[in-house]
């Protein structure tokens, strides 16, 4: 049984394919009989509104027929569980059954998420019933990622059916904690099941989601028999004890029992600590961004700052020194220091690095009209953002936005100023982690006998814009850690104002940081995509108006 | 019976509580016995996901108990049925029959819309059932907007308890053409449930979304009995014939037929042009983004052109010309006309003018660093940008962006460059129909005496960015003319590849077209929120993944 955890890329049919019929050689000659793929392997995932454009559904269900054929002349006897697209006429989230050159079913996902960063029933036509198959002599079930996650339904009738194994494909995006939900979800429904499960998760970045892969197989008892790693790509081979002729199935493939023995290791790659977890997410999501998009390189500005300094080191750890290209930016008001930790991390990374003095402009800007105030520091940033615009323009660089969440939930950034960019690594992270994951990366560096990249200076030191002389973050905001906190529940727990005073926030408090909040929405909308890691990330996950009235207390 | 064709701004519970005891006191001078508020009167439309925020929708309970009190007060005798959220435990899209201060009873919307700009399966829970109330012996049916589209459900089971009048709120959002389907729809509706229907919309801009009102009474036979303005509030006030004792209601309110004499002149409210309509749909969705959001004017570069033109007129249309600030600011490569007729088009809708040069601080970004070619041209849009920017920071106004339709498709703008904005009016506006509104709306000026607001020039002139010297736009893009036509299919009509060549444009053409309309998605991503008039507005209606290599042909 091969478990292919694979990163297909959104709408590149010809390119999926490909990656497919390697799988299918790559199983082939590990000696597995079945091969099973991610959800809508072939189309890649989420296809969002694609999937309501009927030509792509052709080209998917085209693909399936091509891979039939091609996959035969690879291997005739084995099973693939393919994920695509289907259209009756309605698209649909499916799977086909291949074998021998042909297809010999589809079972079509019936419980479609509608909530958090999907919209499934906005896409597709739900399935209904459920499909078992019989292969090998074994009854197999399928049910597709979120069929599983639903008590009634799909679960308990494909339990009653008695399946001899249950296989399921999946296109779940990463966030914290999820792993866990994961894997005792995962056990209890091969109890439920009474059956092996083998649930395979695809990996790689989609605009703001990333999937962690995190495959995992489980015997009838629910006991874990294989895991693969988080976040990489990765073909793994099990063996299955699976009983026979449990059910009575929709189709038979192959009605004869096979005996193999056991010859597989099995694979139970170590957990990520929490911090690696969340790295390996900034660093694959950034990555497949730009190189799904067809970027070579990066550019950022480096302020000096714990944000830009944390966001150059994801930008080298997913795409490698010589493609990040740092950019240090000072105006008057820039602190000797600042200047200093730029240079010292641009060193420590051994990246590019340039210094474009701001004040001229800055100065033009200012001749040009009368800004005082908010006005003119709000210049300072679109000086910085345009320039950097500029070098992307010149030299074709992704722009990075360094922005975090805790400023992002505020609306503590310039439109158009340090709000430029096509991708915002850090956007999903609060200030408090930001400087937890700083610590964590440069002790790992330490760990490994390598140059710390992240200047002590940088994380210890007051966080501050530099728009004005002395200017802190403090002067405008709550303490971060406070701040955090508060916004924890507000945003990332969805609870209202009378929750967040029971957990002994100030009223005032309260009231101040929710307008902020509230009042940033359309500040938000036009802020770049960038890496979901929380339970609930500032974008499809959130989908507040911008014009309201309604204040919390 | 009093229809309310009201404009609820989204959140403001308080506020619009007043609003509806503003309609019931309206209602009972004007001798109504029943008032109809449109769908969620009480919370405005759409609420999105503040539906999922416990204590909203609690607040929304809470309002209507208030009312239900209030309102007998003013008239215990009338039936008022109002849109609010429920909570049951989840969030619910419900009307409220009030009378006497008590609430009779309610019924929850069953069929929920989760296309185009709608999510309401992500935020609510559907009903079931259908719903009769008698009043003054009349057994009156419930449906809710999307309940009366659907021809299974709710259509024929209410039609088979035999209702004696249906009473059907809505916030159905304005889109070209949609009035005569409206029309259409409700006409047969009545005749199936062979019942007078009243159909009552509400009017107002939400962000992207302007709602029509364009409220429908019409008789057992499906004929017209009223129908009230576009684009405008109004409470109007129709005689209803209606059969008493016809079901078997699920509440008696008030068993008692009534016997009135006709007295209330039915209002046939003249239809506007298609034009027209755009217009006034344009006009009341920036003026509500502006207003609701608390702005008290609008800034925008004037070029020359059309677009800026265009938008400048539609802000005086819709604010006032206090309220409107125009800002040249031309380059070494804007023309003597474009002053010349930035000049006039501010001078003939008087409205405050001022000319900034940015040639200083164009040479001051090209003096900090090397940006030649397409990264030069984009400077000068982004000191553009950025000097609205400052302008907006410095005065308090909304920024406004120009850009139209065929520009935002095809990604023939520069990102923070004249992509700024809070607002962009003209953004679901083809090039094409640009040129059409301007003429309607100088001749509209003509016809009433009145100056001409665009120059004739502005109209008839090759359209040109001026980014670079005798630059054109048909130097980078096809001909407005057949690029549109081309868009129409592929964007507002999903049609793909084949269909559009079959439609008669070139395969080149098409291949190229798509190209740029599929690359340009993450500008569109970033780009400030604008009125929907068309079938498939970019935004909430069109959510297609950046990254994606999906090519159609």
């Amino acid at each position: 049984m091969a478990s292919a955890q694979i990163n297909p890329v959104v709408g590149d049919i010809a390119g999926n394919s490909r990656m497919v019929l390697e799988c299918v050689a790559a199983a082939s000659k590990a000696g597995a009989d079945v091969l099973l793929l991610p959800e809508m392997a072939l189309t890649g995932y989420p296809v969002e509104d694609l999937a309501l454009r009927p030509a792509f559904a052709r080209a998917s269900i085209d693909a399936v027929s091509t891979i039939a054929k091609e996959s035969a002349s690879i291997d005739a006897a084995m099973l693939i569980v393919l994920g695509y697209l289907d259209q009756n006429p309605k698209p649909q989230n499916a799977v086909a059954l291949i074998h021998g050159g042909v297809i010999h079913g589809k079972y079509v996902k019936r419980h479609l998420p509608n909530y958090g960063v999907f919209d499934e029933f906005r896409n597709y036509e739900p399935g209904d019933g459920t499909f078992i198959a019989r292969f090998a002599g074994v009854d197999i079930g399928v049910a597709i990622c979120e069929d599983i996650w639903q008590e009634s339904g799909v679960v308990p009738e494909l339990a009653a059916r008695k399946p001899g194994l249950v296989l399921v494909p999946n296109a779940s995006p990463y966030e914290r904690f999820k792993d866990d939900r994961r894997l005792a979800l995962v056990e209890k429904r091969a109890r439920q099941f009474a059956a092996p499960l083998v649930y395979v998760n695809q990996v790689g970045g989609q605009d703001d989601l990333v999937f962690d892969g995190d495959s995992i197989v489980v015997d009838a008892k629910g006991n874990v028999c294989a895991r693969a790693a988080q976040f990489e790509s990765t073909l793994f081979v099990t063996d299955i004890e699976a009983v026979t002729e449990t059910s009575s199935p929709d189709v038979v493939i192959d009605g004869a029992a096979k005996v193999q023995s056991a010859k597989a290791v099995p694979i139970l790659a170590p957990r990520l600590s929490d911090e690696e977890e969340i790295w390996s997410a900034l660093v694959l999501g950034l990555r497949d961004y730009v190189v799904k998009n067809g970027f070579r390189s990066v550019a950022l500005g480096l302020s000096g700052g714990i944000d830009s300094a944390l966001v150059a080191t994801i930008a080298v750890d997913a795409l490698g020194k010589g493609a990040v290209f740092g950019v240090s930016l000072p105006s008057k008001y820039s602190s000797q220091h600042s200047l200093d930790d730029a240079r010292t991390l641009a060193g420590n990374l051994g990246i590019d690095y340039r210094v474009i003095e701001i004040e001229p402009v800055v100065q033009s800007f200012l001749a040009a009209t009368t800004l005082t105030g908010i006005a003119e520091e709000n210049v300072q940033a679109r000086v910085r953002g345009s320039l950097l615009m500029g070098l992307s323009n010149q030299e074709g660089h992704l722009i990075l936005a360094t922005g975090n969440k805790s400023e992002l939930a505020v609306g503590y950034s310039t439109l158009y100023g340090d709000a430029v960019g096509g991708f915002a690594p850090i956007k999903d992270i609060f200030k408090v982690d930001v400087w937890r994951l700083a610590k964590w990366r440069n002790a790992q560096a330490r760990g490994a006998g390598a140059i710390e990249p992240i200047p002590v200076n940088s994380i210890e030191k007051e966080p501050s814009a530099e728009l004005r002389p002395g200017q802190k973050d403090s002067d405008s905001l709550p303490d971060y850690r406070l701040l955090d906190q508060l916004l924890d529940i507000y945003v990332e727990k969805n609870g209202d104002a009378a929750e967040i005073i029971k957990a002994g926030f100030d009223q005032s408090l309260v009231d101040r940081v929710i307008a902020m909040v509230d009042k940033a929405e359309y500040k938000r909308r036009q802020y770049p995509p960038g890496t979901k890691v929380s339970a609930i990330a500032f974008g499809k996950d959130r989908r507040l108006p911008m014009t309201s009235r309604w204040k919390e207390r």
